[in-house]
């Protein structure tokens, strides 16, 4: 079951917001990795979107369990972090989804596609959810 | 041997900027886990304060390798990642640095002191570098 979303920081997972996520995964070495990505959220799973090949995919291929903090830009003292597995896997609408992505932060569609890219698009399902601030 | 941080991005690193930083720690599960957190840097290592018993400071204690994400607040697709071991913690002055942090943050020492609460300082030697933006 996916963990409850606080109504008082929904806001953050929102596209108005604009906010980006850190993204922490595990390195094939079993080391930590942290990374800010662009996010969606469909009301229960996270969505993320990265290249086929890229280090982001793979360790997320490998290993697909993840952890986000999502500060709110305007007060880094507010935040949410989530955490759980991904459920979801798929190059299929994985360039729409990029796009969708390009909307939601610089307000068009427009991402540009680059020859031999492959976008994947994964989602995260919260399981540990907690919230500062 | 520390990594070296380029000039085009030291200034996210300095006081003047009051950057957060995004953690990622490994938890006892073999979890990624990401948490926002005040920082300083002395020129040679990053300076991480929490609390002995929490999370960060059991996690970091047992596992000493971190990586860190830190992001200019004035622009998101302008970072830092640094990660590397633990190579100094102590109790000792730890009080003292978390002031250091407020004054950083917050321009003034005047960190609340806690009954029973014990400051942890923990150093981060970069070993690996990368910037975005």
């Amino acid at each position: 079951m996916p963990a409850h979303i606080p109504e008082s920081h929904a806001d953050l997972l929102s596209r108005e917001k604009k906010a980006f996520a850190c993204l922490a995964l595990i390195t094939s070495k079993g080391e930590p990795h942290v990374t800010p990505i662009w996010f969606d959220f469909d009301g229960e799973n996270v969505i993320l979107n990265t290249a086929r090949g890229r280090l982001k995919d793979r360790i997320m291929h490998r290993h697909p369990v993840v952890a986000l903090a999502i500060m709110d830009p305007a007060n880094p003292y507010r935040y949410i972090q989530i955490r759980g597995p991904v459920v979801f896997e798929s190059e299929e609408g994985g360039y729409d989804q990029i796009c969708d992505l390009n909307l939601k932060y610089h307000g068009n569609r427009n991402y540009p596609k680059r020859p031999g890219e492959v976008r994947v698009t994964y989602k995260v399902r919260p399981e540990h959810v907690s919230t500062m601030g």
